[in-house]
C-alpha cells in the first residue's frame, strides 16, 4: 500500500516520489512500467546478492522480463570507463530510444545510470529506485547525475529527471550501520538549511533514526523528500537557491576526490564539511557560538566524522576546492550557516578564513 | 557589417545565427564575448593552421586572451576518449561553469565541443563558428551534440543549445571542393523536404554554388538556417517532425559507421542514402518515377555518390540498420520522400522492401 507520495511539479518532466512497496497498485504506475517498454536494470554486485529478492516482491512483473547489467560495486567506478560500458552492452542489446533504464542501488548507481540515460542517443528515460538511506533522501530526487574525474567528484554529469522514484524502506534493512550513518549526514543537512525544529527533533531523536525505527524513519526521509522538491522546483538548474543544498559539500568533494573515490564514505565527508562550513561562519561572525556547538555536537553523538582525514591539511583544502563547481572568477563559493534555518551563498570567500577555521577546528577537541 | 540575422526562439534557450563577418560590432555581440568570461577555443590541426587568421580578423579580442584546444582533425577523433580528453584539460585550468567554450571547424569539432559543454560540471555555455559548408548549414545550429560510438555514429549526445552561431562565408574559401560537395548534399536535403521551387533553383544553379559564388551561397545558407530553425522551434527534441531531417540519415549513417569514421564524407553518405530513401519510396509507390529520377539527377550533376561502397550490401545494411537511433519496439523506421516538398516519416518499413530497393538501385546504371 502507498503510505506516502510527493508530486515532483517541473512543467513537461514532472514525477512522482512514491514512498511505500507493493507499488505496483495503481494504473499510474504500472503504465511507467508497460510491456511495451524495453527495461534495463541496473545495479552493483551487492545489491544483486542482497535485494533483488525484496525489488522482485515489488516488481514480479520483471522477474521474467528484465534484462539487467551488474556492475562493480563503490563509488570508484562511477566513471566514464563505466559509462562507456553500459553503452556499449545498451548498443549491443539493440536498445532504442524507447528503452527505459531502471536505477537499482545507492547514489553511485543513480548517478551512473541517469547520466547514461542523458546521453544515450540523446536521451532516454529512466526511474530511481534508491536502495540506501542518503540515495532516499537525496540522491534519487532532483535530476542531478554524473561521474567523478580524477581531478573532481562529480564534474562531469547532467540534469535529468527520472520518470519516477520508487522508495522502499525495507531496503534500509539490509544496509551496514556506517551506510545510515551517511544518509543520516545529509538528513542532519536539510534540518540545519530548512527547518530548526527538525534539526531540534533530531537532536532528540536521532538514535531512533540510527535504530531504524519505522515511523521515524518515514517521518525523516519524506520530510527531506519534501524540502528536496520545493528547492528543485523553484530552481531545477541550480541557477540560485538550490546551491543551498552544498552545504558541507565543497569540504566533502575534496575529501573524497584527495583520499581516492569509495574510501570515504559521502555522509561522511559531508559531516566534516559540514562542520568546516560553521567553522568558516563562525569566524567571520556569522554564526554563533552556541549553534555551532549544537552542530558539533549532534554529529558528534552518532559518531560521524568532525573533520577530514588527517594527512589533508588546510593548505591542501584551499588548492582543491579550486576545483569546485560552485566558483566562479576564479573565487572560492560556500554555503555557509548563519543560523538554523538560515543558511546563505557566499561567492567569494578570502581563502585565509578557510585556512583559519580548518585549522580552529583541528586544535578543538570535543 | 552584419547581412543576415535568424532569431531561433527556443525561449530560455534562444539565439541568434548571425550571417557576415566583423561580427563584433553590435553589443548583443560584445557581450557573449565579455572579458569576464573565461573562453576556450576549441579547433582542429587543420582549422588551425588555414584559418586562425581570418578567425582572428573576425574577433581580435581572442588575439591575446582566449585559451585554445587543438584536437587531431577527423570524424575518427568524435569519440568519448576525445571528449575526456578535453574535459581533463579544462579540469586542469581550473575552468568553472562561467566558461564558455568556441567551437571553430565543422561538424565534427562542432558536436563535440557542444557535447563537452552539455556535460562538463553539468552543463556550460557553448558559441558555434562553423567554418564549413556543411556546419554552416546543418550542424552548427539546433543544438544536436554528440560523439561516435564504434557500433553507431552519434549514439552518445545530448541536446544542446548553443549561445549564438557565427557564420562567415569566408573560411569556405579553403576549403576542399569534396567538402563543399558534402555540404550541398545536405543543401539539396534541405529543398527536398521543404521546397520544391528551391529545388528547382538548385537544379539550375547547383555550380554556381559549387564555384562558390557568393550570391549563391548567401542565398542558399540564409535558406537552410531558416528551414532548420522554423522546424527546431517546433520540435526542440526530436519528438516528431524534426525528424524529417533525418532523411537519407538512416543509411548515410551506416555507411559511415561500417567504412569506419571519416573514410566517408557525411554528405557524400546522406546523398547515396537519400537516393536509397528514394528508391524505397518509389517501390513503395509512394515516388513517382520522374521525382525519383530528378533526385539522382541533381545528386548526379555534380558527382555525389548514387550508391554506398561497392562491399556493403542490402543484407548488410539493414542488419545495421537496427541500430538506429529512431527505431522503436525492433520496427526500422526511415524517412521517405513521397513528393517534393512532401516528406514523410515511416515508423515501420519492411526489411525485405529495403533489400529489393537497395538491389535495385544498385541495378540501375546511371
Amino acid at each position: 500500500m502507498l503510505k506516502n507520495t510527493i508530486y515532483v511539479d517541473l512543467k513537461k518532466r514532472s514525477y512522482y516520489i512514491y514512498i511505500g512497496k507493493n507499488f505496483l497498485k495503481t494504473r499510474e504506475i504500472k503504465n511507467l512500467f508497460s510491456i511495451n517498454t524495453k527495461h534495463i536494470l541496473i545495479m552493483d554486485q551487492v545489491v544483486q546478492k542482497l535485494l533483488s529478492k525484496e525489488f522482485f516482491s515489488d516488481f514480479p512483473i520483471f522477474k521474467k522480463k528484465t534484462n539487467v547489467i551488474v556492475l562493480k560495486e563503490g563509488e570508484n567506478y562511477k566513471n566514464l570507463h563505466t559509462v562507456e560500458k553500459i553503452i556499449s552492452i545498451l548498443l549491443k542489446k539493440k536498445c532504442n530510444r524507447d528503452t527505459t533504464l531502471i536505477a537499482l542501488g545507492g547514489g553511485v548507481i543513480g548517478d551512473i545510470t541517469g547520466f547514461v540515460a542523458s546521453i544515450y542517443q540523446r536521451g532516454i528515460s529512466f526511474i530511481q529506485i534508491p536502495t540506501t538511506l542518503l540515495a532516499q533522501v537525496d540522491s534519487s530526487i532532483g535530476g542531478k547525475t554524473g561521474v567523478n574525474h580524477i581531478l573532481g567528484k562529480n564534474m562531469i554529469g547532467s540534469f535529468w529527471q527520472p520518470l519516477g522514484v520508487f522508495i522502499n524502506l525495507e531496503f534500509l534493512k539490509y544496509l551496514p550501520k556506517k551506510q545510515i550513518l551517511s544518509g543520516i549526514s545529509e538528513i542532519i543537512k536539510y534540518s540545519i538549511i530548512f527547518d530548526k525544529k527538525f534539526f531540534i527533533w533530531l537532536e532528540k531523536n536521532i538514535f531512533s533514526l540510527l535504530n531504524l525505527e519505522e515511523k521515524a524513519l518515514q517521518y525523516c526521509i519524506y520530510k527531506c523528500c519534501c524540502f528536496k522538491t520545493k528547492i528543485i522546483e523553484s530552481d531545477e538548474m541550480e541557477n540560485s537557491q538550490r546551491a543551498l543544498l552544498n552545504l558541507g559539500h565543497s569540504f566533502a568533494h575534496v575529501i573524497e576526490t584527495f583520499m581516492g573515490y569509495g574510501s570515504w564514505l559521502h555522509g561522511y565527508a559531508v559531516s566534516a564539511g559540514i562542520i568546516y562550513s560553521a567553522y568558516v561562519s563562525y569566524i567571520l561572525n556569522f554564526l554563533s557560538k552556541d549553534i555551532l556547538f549544537r552542530i558539533i555536537s549532534i554529529f558528534k553523538k552518532i559518531k560521524l566524522p568532525l573533520r577530514g582525514p588527517n594527512n589533508l591539511n588546510a593548505l591542501k583544502y584551499v588548492e582543491l576546492l579550486k576545483y569546485d563547481k560552485k566558483n566562479s572568477h576564479g573565487n572560492i563559493c560556500l554555503i555557509l550557516p548563519h543560523n538554523l534555518e538560515n543558511v546563505k551563498i557566499h561567492k567569494s570567500i578570502d581563502s585565509k578564513i578557510i585556512i583559519q577555521a580548518i585549522e580552529k577546528s583541528h586544535k578543538n577537541n570535543f
